[in-house]
């Protein structure tokens, strides 16, 4: 199969690149820790040339695609949010050439990320959203609610093709901060996991009331701890627990359905989660990143 | 005056030293940074004799009542939590002596803390419960809401006299830890304080609806700054807002009066917080422990 396009998923700590055909199939993958924060001194173009210098010197002068936050100020090159409600077209329309791509390959162009600018809870979203055009099109889908778990997950809700409202949560992150640099975390040594402390601490999310109530939660865990309600190999799987399915119950709301993409790791936190939550949910299908990438790239002509 | 009483309220940190009369003045206070936590290799009667060696050679051997982190299982001698309800003849009755107190000095004493022994939401409390009991005593009330700020708050329930309920906030810790330890506090370099972020904060809390709100509402504080709505400066105090503002409408239900007890720092931005929200509160009069102290050592007939 002939090769088309190059695509990487580029974000904060990581990236990811795709040799893809025109018709989606995925020719070839690489994968590189040097996300747009952990560069090490190189320059952007440097890393290009690395990670997918070789697909160009075998198929010649290919165009690439790049989505995450080397779109964000600190990245390559600047490519602005586009406004909700945002279409596949809108993001093809907020495309950005990358000015003197590196020697030996096509243009180099930046998706841009979306933003809800929305004066009481704005948020911003960059990278997930092309995984959601995948997701739509691998599902023959142009609607649904869609999850990405990570540090700071992504509900993102589609209506008629365009993402019309979305929402991050930081429970990774507020998980992390809790365990590393809280009392919580003193008695959080436990290195295997305890599929029973994380039941336990889905079911304390679903008898949580009002805003306020994770607040105090979260000492209790300690105090389970010191009352010897909560052994210390399962609190760090409880707090987890607690925080995700807090966060599921807000997101749904309780019952509307969603679609989980991408995250191997997480994603099957989440489904135990939305399991014991009785929550109606599915998988996407693998290779939603570099599908929605391909989809983006078409939508603005660059392919 | 004749001195009656050595009191210490014995932290994690820090802690404060009071020499009372029998009537409840107090006659000369020290502070020390050498909390449970903190001895740097001291011993526990060290610090004592550090603190109040001077008290005991000017009037004699004093009987010392200790309070707070002393008495737990990391501190001194374990004086075991007393369930609730919890009366002042409870605390008394719970008093664990010191085996060879120091040279020099009477009896030394240390109060218990108070569990809440509940299954589904268990809770601690040791040192505070003696500051609601001054309060009591200060004010000649037997029930309330009290609520002690500090890095987890402590909301004290009492009816007729005896502490049925109590609920660990942990407020504090858990905005050291987000402005430390996550993305948001990339933000948060001011020093100087913003009553105008602080205000922005509470209100924002009010928007809060269901338990998992706040994990979503906790990123828009980021996404409020990369879109221009919330300048840096403003930052901290708007996420200390948000915070205080979800833990008051928790605590009180949104309406029911409550008492601010101790933390001077503190207890100004529970109150401007109180006045944003329009709920009803007071503060108690200064001198909350070592009343509570006392009130404590005569119910245990130690004095």
């Amino acid at each position: 199969m002939t090769p088309a396009l190059i695509c990487l998923d580029w974000g904060t700590t990581a990236l990811r690149a795709f040799l893809q055909a025109a018709d989606g199939h995925v020719l070839d993958t690489r994968a590189s820790a040097q996300g747009i924060m952990a560069l090490d001194g190189a320059a952007f173009p440097d890393v290009l040339r690395a990670v997918a210098g070789g697909w160009v010197q075998a198929h010649g002068p290919l165009p690439v695609l790049l989505s995450g936050m080397v779109g964000s100020r600190q990245g390559w090159v600047e490519a602005r949010y586009v406004p909700c409600p945002a279409r596949l077209a809108d993001l093809g329309a907020g495309l950005v050439e990358v000015p003197d791509p590196p020697h030996g390959f096509g243009p180099v162009a930046i998706a841009p990320g979306v933003l809800m600018d929305d004066d009481a809870r704005p948020d911003v979203i960059r990278g997930e959203e092309v995984e959601v055009f995948g997701a739509l099109a691998l599902l023959e889908r142009s609607d649904g609610l869609f999850v990405l778990p990570g540090t700071h997950s992504k509900w993102v809700h589609v209506a008629d093709g365009a993402i019309t409202h979305f929402s991050t949560y930081l429970t990774g992150e507020l998980f992390a901060a809790l365990k590393g640099h809280t009392i919580l975390g003193r008695m959080m040594t436990a290195e295997a996991p305890s599929p029973e402390g994380f039941r336990r601490g889905v079911e304390a999310a679903c008898t949580l009331k009002g805003p306020g109530a994770l607040l105090a939660r979260l000492f209790t865990v300690r105090a389970m701890g010191l009352t010897g309600r909560l052994a210390e190999a399962d609190s760090a799987d409880f707090l987890s627990g607690l925080l995700i399915g807090a966060e599921l119950l807000d997101a749904t709301r309780g019952h509307v359905p969603f679609t989980l993409v991408a995250n191997p790791a997480l994603t099957l936190r989440y489904e135990d989660a939305a399991r014991l939550l009785a929550l109606p949910h599915h998988r996407a299908p693998a290779g939603c990143g570099p599908a929605g990438q391909l989809a983006v790239a078409r939508a603005a002509g660059f392919i």
